[in-house]
């Protein structure tokens, strides 16, 4: 059974309290629950972390080598300097999807930039929490 | 049932016949074939449409009011420059999924600047003709 | 009699039913009824087109040629980007009016920019539907 | 009847006089002639001032709030820098009209660019002394 | 006893009619009241003045040499623009700290860049009317 | 014998008509009969198209597959902003040659960029109708 | 009472150590002291916290939440590239002032674009020290 | 005998006060005075006259028609934005000079840059006081 | 007969020797040969030329008036900075012709500039040695 | 006997496992090991530290002050924008030498761009390991 | 008696020859002939060399310490590019000042940039070989 | 024993001479004499020499081919703009070696960015003529 690493960078945790006409009411932890149910179905085995440390972020992706199949990691405000995490992400070698609960493309000009995107397999943004699930197929595809 | 209007943009009549390497070695008709089968299984009403023509593309989306439930759209070169498919996806509020076979994100400078996804619900793109199957599962969940 | 063409560009054909609060609920019948009743008034002969095909719009320029005293063009989302336009009217060297129903230069960064206007006379935007009459008296005046 | 007060920027009093074949032979008295019979004509009551000071331009504007129903503006020169003319526009909440006699769009690069349009009701440009007739006509018609 | 002149640049004149959502209710006449109030409790002597002028404002920077020691200056639009005001608080040597009403740095672009805050000692923004008592404040603690 | 498609993009229909100084007085026709006599000689085998629509002179380069050994083309104003031609040429693989009748380094600052000619094997620009004979002895010297 | 958060960025531990002609010769606890005596004085009930770690800063502005009225903020060097600060103030919706010790806008042209100012109610820098004190005032008065 | 108007813009009636390490100790009365024992000598009347007011600038340009040879102007910080002197400058044909007491290429990034500039027929700057005089020989030699 | 300057810029003599892959094993000397050859065919006397030193370009080019009738330029990396070779070309007023081995649009982004391209006849490149054939052609049919 | 510093920063832990075509197949120990053997033959004392946390990084750079007397840093991926490691090399006031594997100038763009380079002495770049031990000899030599 | 270098760039040699529109039908024989007389009456003793080499320029400007008091340069082309001049001006600490024939300000855009006017005490611009005589007497000034 | 060429660019020949508090005051003999020593402690074979002339430098690049194993380049002023002397070595093949004396990272914006860097295998910058020493010691472990 394939493993996945869910990876949910900073602010992530404030989900369903933070600007809900943005993001939605359901809590990081709502997601978990209903990632885990599709999981079941489609036969994924996973991990779902979230810190909002970039240096944590990179020591878990570093982690990440050799124990998992497909990194899925949602890098929130990180996607749009961390050139640390691109490299880590490169370093390790496992197939990385980058997913966004908003459409990055329609907000604030500086969303639409992501320096992590370019070592990425591809990119799901724009459906709320069931960005999630279709990274879960994306992953599952891959 | 939900009803969806698959639209493909220039040169992907020659998908499979044009640089294997980047797209792979699929035809359109290979594409639209697992998409059927996808929907299939899932419960989609389907149409597949490619064309060359920026404002046969425009015509098609405007005919898709009142007929789709969601569009979903790989606009190929077009994504880069038609302000006017843009302004067409807004005029006929459908709900409207960019999807791209290759990581834009990854290729050439000008090839990860979208004009049209401000206008979509979101953006699925890097995993080859499964972004179809994806784009695919997103309009089921819409 | 002075004859006018009056080209329409991509999307207006969807005028009066979408975005409404941006472009009003008129549609382009309405206003060619409103430009007939002022034409009659202040003594025009006009033709009245739309597409939403740049070929096809370039084509109708270059047979106003010989035919038409004045065209009075809203090219749409073309306004941006069609640089073949521009070239067709310069090429058929009948004096030529850009008209815009929305003020182009209160509206998203990419709407400022005419790639057209510098090939025509002159420019009136932002007036809505009677943008059409002024562009009509315009053309009488010249 | 509708009150309107036409504003010339700096320079404007040159007019007739500087730069003949951009800007034609008519003096600014001219001009103020021929809108005086047009608005005899379609009904419209107005005033016409010149001046080459921006705070006095800025005095003018506040000093039409409850007197005049429509402001139309030929900046002249300040309309690509201003931001105080375009922030006393937006003070004293009268619809306003930005015109000019040649057509900014095709001249130097700085001239396409206006500061104040963003806070007018639209833009006509390019007409000569006839601009002026079209502001009135606008104005009707707003 | 400290003597502060505070300056109020164009428009500000038009406080408490103008867009009172953005700037609030209280007129000029109001802010110059409070500012009394308060200068009387932390003892500083003032004077208050308002100009749509650039070059009056240039003028009274320049009297004030000599005969104020703290310079609290609310540049309006001018901020974003002009050089001759940043040079005229340089030559007269006073300390000067530049204020404004709103948060310039969360409203339209080019009102975040500010050619006059170089030459101050510091800035202050966003406070609403008490953007000048916290002028005063630092006014004094300098 | 080499076969060579000698593809005429947007408003070069109206050659020796518009512009004169700029393009002189041949006609396209004047051009292909010219171009005919020069593959005469030095034996070449070619079709001459022209067309205004973008997505017409994709559908044209497609079907070249197979079918010419070379691509010469002018994509007139397309030159500048169609990433789908291009895409076209490079899915192909018929070695291409972009051609202009005018300098294109020479005139005004955006026709100086080609979006093509990454993907050809070389351009050719400068020469009046000549380019065209240019462009011929290239496809020959292949 | 109201309570107040004040958290310092990276390097501000330094201060009074390190680039003395900058920065004064002040410490960090000088200046807590300093505030702690206004506190007193104008009665703000506050905590002070230092941290060079930018997801231990998003930790305390999220634990902020519900426990006090105001942030105050000296982000240091994060001030210009952290939106993931940025967005944790965002998501606990707590009015935030963002205060520094130098005047940003008179040193390297990178220190005067702050990407935190636009999320936050107000911006005081330039005053040294008393920049704290000024920010206190800002708290008490919103 | 050549009449000569020496036009001097904002700021510069502090000479000799402000920023002495600058713009040395001269005051602009010295520099008159200087001005005029060389006009003496060389045998050019002249007025010489400064405004801080860029409207009162615009308004001498216009009145020196038909009364003055040549222009000398220092426009000071009005050399960076006053598109509207400019214009003046152009509308009244005179040959102008545009002269500076400083090197305005080696200071900041903005001073390098004249609108001013490209209507004059000549540009002399970074000899102090001497640049008048030099700007006078100029006078003569035109 | 018409008499032509072949001038080659720096590292040139290199070829055949640097970089095969990207500018083939000719070396200058194989193409001087069947540049010799080519023009014994068509009838063009020519001289044929290379230097490192742009001052030696420059001298070579001025040296051409009176003697030559077309210059064809490889300017080498100059290209792309050499106004001074620029303004020679534009100086002797003899038609000239840049050539170019590789196509300079498809390498790095510094490559696609030329400085001299808007003061020649034409550019060609991208044809290998055979753009030297091409540019013999180009001269002899100018 | 000096005592040196040497820090490492992001990803550097995965030398020898990451992109080994970019960095070699040597571990961060090999090079550890090398440096120490140089090191005993010119006779440095030297700690090596790596981390991936950016707080951590500044608080070894605070910890450095007193104890070492030149610090060699490898920020890694933080080169590119942490100001704050910046802005702890120069509040420590230890002369610093920047060092990295790669030719920083020879990969992406955004890789060239240093911010922490101008707060350092030098910058040794592109010698894989050896750029340690040259660090180590700058180290001694200065 | 001051002795003064008069240096001058590429393409000067052509003076009078070429583009006699924008620099006048003297040679450079001429002005020098024009230098010496205006250098008799006002007591110069001077050198005037022209070169197209860059390196050349940069010998004679070392060759110019101790020898020469103050030296005139019209770089020519190398104005916008030469870096090399630059240093060399700067190295040998003789004032210099920088002179052109024609206006640079009101020509192409990149004529306007001068990196060695930085390194100048003055610029005189736009007075034809005039500027030349008012290079001399600035000299005399200085 | 390995033959290294150390080449010098434009006004290196004025060190020791010229701008003392940022050079030095070694002069390039010097610096040749130390690098002597330093060459012969190491086994080091090298020769040294120095040209203001861009064309000379390139010739001296071509001719070191086949003869020395490292090129050591002090590029000078060239650096920054020198796109010729970047195509030399890339032609030669020859392992180079950028130096700079100075810190080019923390002077004048255009002295950080080198077009040469990316042909090298690495740079050295701000350790005076140490630079030259840590040069020897990177050609000696290549």
């Amino acid at each position: 059974m394939k493993k996945v690493l869910i990876l949910n960078g900073p602010n992530l945790n404030m989900l369903g309290i933070r600007e809900k006409n943005v993001y939605g009411v359901e809590t990081l932890q709502d997601i978990a629950q209903k990632v885990s149910e599709e999981a079941n179905i489609i036969g994924i085995d996973f991990d779902f972390m979230q810190s909002n440390h970039e240096g944590e972020i990179i020591d878990k992706i570093h982690g990440a080598r050799g124990v998992y199949d497909v990194l899925i990691i949602n890098p929130g405000a990180y996607t749009h300097y961390s050139y640390a995490i691109r490299d880590a992400i490169k370093a390790v070698e496992i197939p990385a999807i980058e997913i966004h609960l908003s459409n990055i493309h329609s907000r604030e000009e500086f969303r639409s930039k992501s320096v992590i995107a370019p070592v990425c397999v591809g990119q799901i943004c724009g459906f709320g929490s069931k960005s999630y699930i279709l990274g879960l197929h994306a992953a599952k595809l891959l």
